[in-house]
């Protein structure tokens, strides 16, 4: 049932071709999403520049561009997350409006304006110079969602010093995420430095018994800094969001 | 080296007792701690009204009395976490002044009044009965900390009308900590159904496959809802903290 | 021993040529598919229409062929699972009567008309896109088994209005299989939903903590729902299986 | 908004006291349970005579006394599973209408005649003596639900004779429940010997790389039978579920 | 110290030229090794028609012809296992008188004619065709242990009756090797029914929670049939040189 | 169908009350273990002096004494294991005539004279001290089936000189069994050092890492000794079948 | 044999009695331990002060004390390691001599003066009170050893300044040894404040994802800090047997 | 803030331009790393020849051949590790100055004389052929960091005798480095053949239950030989960076 459909019922009732009963039978019945949630989801979405997101992993170049094409009709911005080397090419190819951002393996369309959000920064910390694809990935989906950011890389605990030079910018940020691969040792370190909403990203940086991440994720999940949270392996894109969640609430 | 001393070693030196080499050597060498950063965490956890914690878990009875007992010399408020009953009652018997909130397994020590902290109120949301301890410990860690609380319980999915029920008052959190055992899924549909920051909590409610909570774990972190962050298995307290880092910042 | 020589031996016993402990000792030690149960199964499939079954994954394409072309002589119907688009073509350019259902990675053969499966229709829910791979699988497998089938897909958690558009469709379904990666809490919303059986599929959508899809397994075994059954991790093959027994029984 | 309310808003509408737009506004935010939607489930749950269910897992005997009191208000039947005996003990002495099912760890309370449920039985089928007590669960439960049981114990493959000697059986069932711990093959032979829907069941039995139940869980999970579908470790509960779910579309 | 070296020492004792003590002395530290023990080993290959073994993964081409030509020196037979097909052609290539055994992944070289080992035979039994590389593994390391090989292949326990058809010849075996992948329930069953000695092999044959083996793996370690005792996943070589173990003490 | 039931058949097919097509079809269709197998697999067993075993884990001391004393009723020797102290001391206290060897935490009911299996002896080495319990229910399930035993203790890889003080012995067994926990490196040497039938018991002896035996298993598995095989974690019941397997081979 | 019988041999070799042949023959198989290794690991013992160490853990109080008493008798020194305290208690009224370290939960048995080990000190650094069990069975076993110990407690990396404040301490050391729980985030940063060797024991302090320890093992296994070695889980004996080596080497 | 900075600081204090509070407060406020501690590493690094490391896994080309360029311009040595074939032959096209050490997988670089590292030898001993990659990796990084070393290859426990013989080279080492892959049992033994430091590897060398070096990693972590420390699976460099530690402390 449609907008159109709830109003035709309505004027029945009113016109007394539709009972009373029926009316409230139908409108018990009546589908969730009917009632426009999803695009009322949409208005929000145009309203506040929050960009559709596709993730581009396991689908292919037509799927990819299909979605995007179609998403692309609200008149919104997109973004694709996730996407090899080969299949953006190859997408940009049928859809040349995408932009490849190739640091972040991301694909985006921008047509519309991106608002501020929020009024501070972003600080997206790195441990290592490897960790900087998952960071890329991180930073141009807070680009997208209107984030400011600050990068500070290459800190990692190993050389306690270099990341105590930062602790002003640290203090400073509205939220901090930090990647970090290994045993993910900074997550802790930045935790117990500042009182800032910290976000943890493990990265599957390392060998070993790294596995692929798992090291630095039952790190952060353990860490002995009080109230750190953590996202899921190499997902710089879900902490960008949650950091935007954040950032929300401070406008 | 203590602020006196850093005092005394600039008089010698602009007495011209201690050559400028002498100041810059001494200067470069010094212990960070000793300037006092210490005693600046000290101070801020007094203005702030945070309160000292102690993790009860692994500690004797004597150690958690010894050092809460240590830790109210400062005056302020102590929180001990994850005691069990037996614990607890002889801690009490030791030290009479600190409460038992046996519920959420913990020990307080409330000493000054808790200032409020941010405006809005942080909803605790639980899939089922049986996760009651984690949201307790995660509801009195936020009282102690200065935050509002409105506890929603009991809206597992295998229901989810319960949960459609309970939108607006998701949606005016402004933090959303779900607390969920078995697969953890009420994180995914909190998670698509607002936009606020949402902090979810793996419990160790289930058997077999559930792991301890490892499903949970897992399925929080590999969530489909976008930005949805973690923290370790049973962390009510973890949780709370997360939710007072992002408060901390709404004021 | 076979049957010819089964009535021989009565033969001899009637005929007093075999004494009686004779026939007795050699009945006891008598091999059980010497008495024909390996026809036995093959009249069933033929006169049930089920298809023989062989899994690709490895096998070489002279395998597959071999095996194809041995089962096709019984003139039933033949499906080959889990082929690669490499090995596939490569087979069909050696055995063009085998079709290539690329979609679903499968190798089928039609000989004999399919007889309709019950008299219902069975559900395939996707949580997303990247789940129709296996998705397509399971509905070719349903198809080759004579099942009707009614595809909802892309009705992930994250927008659980998407579902909840569906509950009719679901409940009036006589088997609902629900695909899903990720955290694949897909299954528990859908089995909360509606009383029909619910078989669940995680795949190995996903990366990071989806472990290949163990999130979604242990998620899918431990769901707060009751009575939902699991399948192995892209076992879309095995659901559409499960849920051919089920039918059978409603005819 | 409960159904007076709508009722309510649509006499406003007739009136003309509410204009179009305010009744579609309205309706479209309106809250969905609120329509009613916990009302009939619980109807449906009395008109088919399904119980409610309690986990009793990590409940105290308060909360499991509270809640089943509170569902007995209804004037259905009321399950509590996975409970001690030394809790159930507890709970029959504050609550005696509770039944306690001592060999399967269950509390139950019948109010209601249970009415039958399909027309034929479920056979549950074990593995070893040590694997009844999840038989009984799964066995109590299927009584509770109005199904017909036929029990087969005791017919592990390491004897395959004692099982084929039970093959008619098998066949003749509506659903086959396997029960078995260690490497749990026998899911696997039975799924080859009846085109019967088969639910497997892994239990704890075992030790050592029996990891409590995860080898029979995985064992299940790759049967080389096609079509089994496998439920949690232990969870003899949940195959009764998912049995009533497929006898209930057989009526 | 060499043999040479000994009989020097001694001769040097008998002439008085060494004295008691320092020949005691230089007995006690004398290394291990350098009393023959390398040879001995040698000796024993050589007269046992045991050949020398190499195994072959992570070893370069260059490596592999290397050990195989030094090897070969002593005159005896050599074996190369796990060789990839390209690293094979390479190797025969720079070394003609070794021979590829594709379907076994091995590399052999007879110089020697094989000696019989023990009076019966090993009875190499699979699940499923893709067990077959790893039986032919297994096959041709038996083969070039001197053993006599009856292979059963395909008798998965889906179908039970192909398996109890070979009852007879699994009985008088000397050795059953059961090889399966999946839930590698065909050992227990295997285990069950006769009193041989059986090693099973799980194979890396599956996907998804088969987890490449480990599923097999635990089965087979905690079968129900007692005394069953299994060798590493797809370790072919490893299963074939137990029995032949076995069958050196038949002789 | 019994044999009585048989004989019946044949003389009425003798006698034309029965029609050549009616008994083969009986005897198509005759159950397997009803011609006697159960029965035959007895008669065995009393014939071959082989107990009959019972798993006392996850049984209470009511099941396991029916059970017991059930067995008894053939006249057979009867064996249970993994029986804790307690279990044991009231199942003698209802069965008095069980004997419990309480060093391998089994019972024991000797009713007939055990026969001697095979020609030689079975070497139980053990690690140390801790691999004890182990090793006792290995020896005591030997000593049950008649197989000699002799015993080597306490010769962990760490001071290796003592395992060489007893290669002779270990050269001159049967089959070695070889227990061993932590990191289990005993199974590698020993298999390297002789050519006798190895069988490997990894326990769960060790803390940490060891994670209840699976380091010793993992290690015993990948060995790089050839032919080593491996049972259960703490299975010193299987490795005494396994043995006793082998040992009948040798008669 | 012994050396008495080596004397011998000899002998009658150089009287004519036994041939040059017989004797080489006999000293290529003679036992290595018979030529008195046992023996003079002793006596390196005895000579070093290196106590006799028994693992507690595991065994009875009756083999704990009998071994105690066996080692006793060699004049030296004796420890019994992860001893519970009852079963320390036990032994100490059995056993007088023993002393027992309840803080370490370790019994000692000092007969003999320790002599100094090396010249410098172990730094024994542990992140919280919780780690202190494991730390003094370190400490303790050090200074059984003959090192010099410097504790340096409760340094955890949540609040670096602690740490940061100690390191002219951790410089001067000659091996540090990190004990820390949780993610075990300690060692990487001594790790890179220092040169000196760094010996990490992740503790099972923590819970949840902690896993007992595996966090912090896998944390110190992929530590970004070079040349940070761990040893198993609690095991702050091997850590402290570690230490010794190195400082051994420093004398 | 520079040491340049710092200077004009106390100058301008000294002449009364800065009052002493505007000083103290600066002074507690400094980065740390401005005080030149990056600058005291460099110093350091410098005059012992330690070279920098870069982690060459998951850097791109450009990446490693940057960050070399940019750490040779300090006049010291650089070396790369886990470089790929590929990586490094076109890290060589655009860096001539780098040397590929192609058995090692490293790059590296030296401008100046690499000092000689204590007086002993580092003993690298390897189990297998297939473990050399890993030694040479710790091969290479002793050389660089100015070790003497002693290789010992192919002494895998298998034949014990080949060990055995090299006991005194053993004893003789100053830090032995036992790389293993398989059962890693070879570590057990060294360490209880010897007093010496040792510092054990695992390596991925393996399949099936080696799981990628787990196995060897947990077998090492609880080998029974006191003392033996570990570090990351295939971690050659760590290996040999933690004997640096050791051997700097003994000069």
């Amino acid at each position: 049932m449609d907008e159109e459909r709830l109003r035709q019922l309505l004027e029945q009732f009113r016109s007394g071709a539709a009972p009373l009963e029926d009316v409230v039978r139908q409108l018990r019945a009546l589908p969730f999403a009917d009632l426009g949630f999803a695009t009322i989801d949409h208005h929000r979405a145009l309203r506040q520049g929050v960009p559709e997101v596709v993730l581009g992993e396991s689908k292919t170049v037509e799927q990819i561009v299909g979605i995007a094409r179609e998403l692309a009709k609200s008149g919104g911005n997109v973004m694709v997350t996730r996407v090899t080397h080969e299949k953006a090419t190859a997408a940009v190819g049928l859809f040349p409006e995408l932009r490849h951002i190739q640091s972040a393996s991301m694909l985006t369309l921008e047509q519309k304006e991106i608002p501020a959000l929020g009024d501070g920064y972003v600080a997206v910390v790195t441990a290592g110079t490897s960790d900087l694809p998952v960071a890329e990935e991180c930073a141009e989906t807070l680009r997208m969602l209107g984030a400011a950011i600050l990068r500070i890389t290459d800190v990692g605990v190993a050389g306690i010093h270099r990341l105590l030079a930062k602790k002003e910018a640290l203090e400073s940020a509205r939220v901090i995420i930090v990647l970090a691969g290994m045993e993910g040792a900074l997550a802790s370190v930045v935790g117990g430095l500042v009182s800032v909403p910290v976000i943890s990203v493990p990265t599957s940086v390392g060998y070993g018994a790294s596995f692929g991440g798992i090291a630095a994720l039952l790190g952060m999940l353990t860490s002995c800094a009080s109230g750190i949270s953590v996202v899921n392996i190499d997902n710089g894109f879900g902490a960008a969001f949650a950091a935007a969640r954040i950032l929300r609430g401070t406008r």
